[in-house]
């Protein structure tokens, strides 16, 4: 399919979903009626480094590069608005239609509108979606910076069910963590939930439970000290596993202890510990221990 | 240099010129105060494709990959706000740096604050840039799609300086045609002030000034009728080479011909032709007859 043909039949496959849109697609840029915060984030996916398209549908590839980007608004509590999409299209890959279909089915899924993009030549398929999400003040959102000695830390969902589903892609299996690896869901609206019960600080956990604590310790100045038996373990994954597993996209908080019922109430939530005054991350064993050198997976 | 020191480090490099950033760097997301409108574009170049890091300094490659992406915004009149950057980094790539520093360098020239960005690997040099721009009424702005029967149409500064010095660099050669090509100047200032003089379509001069006239038409449902002998050209250049060179991001624009003089006390401007009822683009020779087949640049 020639460039210009390509864009169009992209354009043709995409629906503007916003009420805010004054210019879509067709024009040298979008233009969006605004409301007072825009909350922006760029992440990118390249084949062969964060996917593989021997074991990834291109519609797979669509998906997770969006999902993996309205994460990080999840993480700040903003409303999903807009997806900017730039496509490097590798000679011979046919799939681009494909994976802006896959891209457009999650854009559904969360309201989004798919509002502009850029199509190029290169050498491997690579995905640069940047998301922008709305609010209209700074309470309703939540940084990473917030935690203070006495917050509460919880969790939303399981963990570490990606990253076994990745390793059964490899095996060649199937499954429902197969799937939670491929089609990853950003916890947008437990995220507006748990920002509006008043969380002190978030995170989405995209690197590993235990990295993203440490990040979010680093962000508040404060220490995480965090059980590892109360790690919420996705289905034949050991705590270890869980603490160490990247991709869920679930969401990492800090909350005064007396909201911790509204928190609950907002999502699904499990309780992993405390914040303490001091620095980085502490994980605990059943008896109370700091747990040095996690196992993890085998790779 | 390990990616979290790379990413420390490039942040170190940037500053925040806005007096709209709520939250910068460091976390999930970057917040900003919005003007009522958001005007966005994102633009992508890939090594070997849309550059060629043989001939091109990393610094130059960063500005570059700025500059095409907000001349996106020029051409719409929008006021430059932010720019979110993903990198794609090859094994043994060391001019990460280099490359945020010219890019800084035109942000700096342009008041634009880069908010946010992500830095992975992949096989070859790959830059996205999505720009933000603001507007507080649809008023400020202009699209592609208002020429009307009757407008004027002018072009500002000269074409066809681009393609030269990216010819003359192949040749090893150096100078100002060459510098322009490696470090183009998106015409922010000047589109705002066309924008204000009552413009009723625009477009950035980025595919050369047949392609982008013939997209200014087909946007608008008008005929472009311009004289191939007022094409303004770049020092060297003929007058069919000017019409087919790209990368020159000069503006292309159709006004109303009373606006005339106000066109040109807003920008330095050359008059090419006319908007007449009908499609597409004619270019007329000094005789007035249509050109068949456009020369240009020997390839």
């Amino acid at each position: 399919m020639r460039e210009l043909d390509l864009i169009g039949a992209i354009q043709a496959a995409l629906t503007d979903r916003g009420d805010r849109t004054v210019r879509w697609s067709g024009d040298d840029a979008a233009v969006v009626r605004a409301r007072p915060l825009a909350v922006t984030s760029i992440d990118t996916v390249v084949d062969g480094v964060h996917f593989r398209l021997d074991t990834h549908d291109a519609a797979d590839v669509g998906w997770k590069a969006l999902a993996t980007a309205l994460s990080d608004l999840a993480a700040m509590g903003a409303a999903a608005g807009e997806a900017y999409v730039a496509l490097v299209l590798p000679e011979g890959f046919e799939g681009a239609l494909e994976l802006v279909g896959g891209m457009e089915e999650l854009a559904a899924a969360t309201g989004v509108t798919i509002a502009g993009g850029d199509v190029v030549r290169g050498p491997a398929l690579t995905v640069a979606v940047t998301v922008v999400g709305w609010a209209d003040s700074e309470d309703e959102l939540v940084g990473r910076d917030g935690a203070a000695p006495g917050d509460v830390v919880g969790v939303t969902g399981d963990l570490g069910g990606s990253e076994a589903g990745r390793l059964a892609l490899e095996r060649g299996e199937r499954g429902p963590l197969v799937e939670r690896h491929l089609r990853p869901a950003p916890r947008l609206e437990e995220a507006r939930a748990l920002a509006a019960a008043g969380t002190s600080a978030m995170i989405d956990v995209s690197d590993g439970l235990a990295t993203d604590a440490r990040h979010l310790a680093d962000a508040s100045g404060v220490q995480l000290r965090l059980s590892l038996d109360a790690v919420p373990c996705a289905p034949g994954v050991s705590p270890e596993q869980a603490a160490v597993g990247g991709d869920d996209y679930e969401l990492l908080f800090a909350i005064a202890p007396d909201r911790r019922a509204d928190a609950e109430a907002a999502a699904p939530v499990s309780w992993l510990g405390e914040v303490r005054a001091g620095g980085g991350l502490v994980l605990l064993d059943a008896g109370g221990r700091a747990v040095e050198g996690l196992a993890g997976f085998e790779h």
